[in-house]
């Protein structure tokens, strides 16, 4: 169910790209019950002039490797499991392809589980009857 | 007021676009209510390793033609709304440009009627006073 | 906080684009509350033909300029605030690089405080214990 927006600079090679889609979706699937084909992605790769970022915010020092990861997602994570996952997505991306934790932002936008249709034409989580 | 986001890959003739853009309208307009003149979409044409998609999760068979649609829009519809426009939006695009509908994911947005202005500088929704 | 998402259409020179952003964010700072280094926003530059847009809705009439923005925010800002930013918005743009207020369009999407990580892995702003 989460759709995820990736959003960097253009002119890495394609293994990096492949390395951050692939560190979210791992620590969406350890750290908030995500099923591991349940995979949805965008990567958007920018001009480093299309992408504006503060180099000094809540004194974190961010680099032109700076990340923006949007997560889709329903609603109803507790505080424990969105700070896990924040963890965990900056672990991931350190370890492979090797962005410095300071570099990954992460936003979470939540709707409703009658906001998806994964296909079909039908909706993907009705309530109960 | 809707905004709507579609997301593809790229390399499909122009009128491909254009036909998905049409159809998403038109389901709108005929299962939710919106005005025919109400039209405010993004196509986002990628390279086709920038979006991934799971050829499986809940046993929906997708393919490389997987197209994304993110529709913003007030919040309020009711389920039956919600899955009347799941099935026009499929229904739509298997018709023109002929797209399978296990390739059709749609995910809803839902913000506040305060939350738009559709140019001048205004407030396009306001409350009654 | 914000993060902002700037969508329209390719072919104008760099400093149109710089203008947009500097605009949008200097509207955020002065009529929401945003401090002046909370800046991150992506600016998004289509092909015309991937921008749909109605040139009539609601009696406003729109041009090929037209600027899509959207604002992913913390929940909270008053009827007042977001009217005062929408307003400060298009007297930005109208300013520098010279846009018509009529081809502004903004979305706010509201998110929770919890909702963001700005780098470090960690939650940037968490309940108070």
């Amino acid at each position: 169910m989460p759709l995820v927006r990736i959003t960097l600079a253009q002119g890495h090679p394609p293994d990096y790209y492949r390395a951050v889609a692939e560190g979210v979706h791992q620590a969406l699937v350890e750290h908030a019950s995500v099923p591991a084909d349940d995979r949805f992605q965008v990567i958007e790769r920018l001009d480093p002039e299309d992408l504006h970022w503060s180099a000094s915010y809540l004194g974190i020092q961010r680099s032109s490797a700076v990340v923006f990861i949007q997560v889709y997602l329903n609603r109803g994570r507790s505080l424990e499991v969105k700070q896990a996952l924040y963890a965990g997505i900056a672990e991931k991306l350190a370890a492979a392809p090797g962005i410095r934790k300071e570099d990954v932002l992460v936003n979470l936008v939540e709707v409703s589980r009658e906001n998806w249709s994964f296909g079909g034409g039908v909706m993907s989580y009705p309530p109960a009857p």
